[in-house]
């Protein structure tokens, strides 16, 4: 059986990054969408192993401290992680794997395992981005133009990423990057493997 | 608009490259396979520019000296090579390019042209490519078994290819080769151009 492989997807703050990975979980019963960490607490309506696994500081600190996260960040005096097992046990059934991180988790995890596929998400332009954010009607001018700033930090830093995928519709973009994950299985040492030389 | 991209595509004789080949025209009037040069004489019915652009040696010769040919080699008496001129038309006009070549061509192509995507199409396994190549009825055991020796060492020097595509049904292989292909145009290069920065 072939095993699986792992799939960052890192994108900026009103690409639409959740609506596109919602649509590729729907469409491929068998992808694993990786449950960070967190010691945050749990907020009404949020369930252990669902939303996040919640860990208290302590163990988050001995998991750290493991090697049992293939990235880890503090945020606004929480941490959040990505762990390990849940990772490798999905791979190992021949399960793909989505890891919706932020940029510098995707550089720990390509760091960590080199073989993984980075695929960053872009707005068709940076006016509609702007556009997007505003049309959320959630925030002000000055979070808005502070988002964009660092969309554009994120995306000069994505240089090195494997992949770019536009999201002009989710189709499309649903479209090129299960072409990604298609095309990542037919790499020689999987298929050689396959075929016995 | 995007510029083309240039496949090649490998594989022992007998995988069934050319039903694969001609399935990929047929689902993309876009793409552009190249049509080779050869100082071989036209065989009755083969049309100049559609089987081959036929030439003299003297011409086949000049092209050589001027780098007109992205590969070629010598088969039997007689000069088979690929034409520069045309697959940088196409590719200029946004066209894809398929080369169905052999495995030295692919290697010629690559140390020209290192952004050029090579695709092995191998067989399910070497017990399936005997059966099809005995199956065709139309050689000696003693040549089947060459041919099977051949492409034995054809994959061992595929290795570095960059795909591996297995041809278990026809739909199969023509499904990841299009994946591929539209993978690598959701690289970084092509893609930060058209979102501009």
């Amino acid at each position: 059986m072939r095993r699986g492989k792992t799939f960052i997807i890192c994108g900026p703050s009103g690409v639409g990054k959740g609506t596109v990975v919602a649509r590729l979980l729907a469409s491929d019963p068998a992808l694993y969408f990786s449950v960070s960490a967190t010691t945050r607490p749990p907020r009404p309506g949020e369930e252990d192993g669902v939303h996040y696994h919640f860990l208290t500081r302590e163990t988050f600190q001995q998991w750290v401290e493991a090697g049992d996260f293939l990235e880890y960040a503090q945020f606004v005096g929480n941490y959040y992680g990505t762990p390990r097992l849940y990772v490798d046990r999905a791979m190992e059934q021949g399960r793909d794997v989505l890891l919706d991180i932020e940029i510098q988790g995707a550089e720990q995890v390509r760091q960590k395992r080199p073989e993984t596929v980075r695929i960053y998400v872009a707005p068709p332009s940076w006016g509609e981005l702007e556009r997007r954010l505003v049309g959320r009607g959630t925030e002000d001018m000055e979070k808005v133009r502070s988002r964009l700033a660092r969309g554009r930090e994120e995306f000069a830093a994505a240089r090195d990423f494997d992949y770019f995928v536009i999201n002009d519709t989710v189709d499309h973009a649903v479209e090129e990057i299960r072409a990604i994950m298609l095309s990542e299985h037919c790499r020689p040492e999987e298929r050689m493997e396959m075929i016995g030389q």
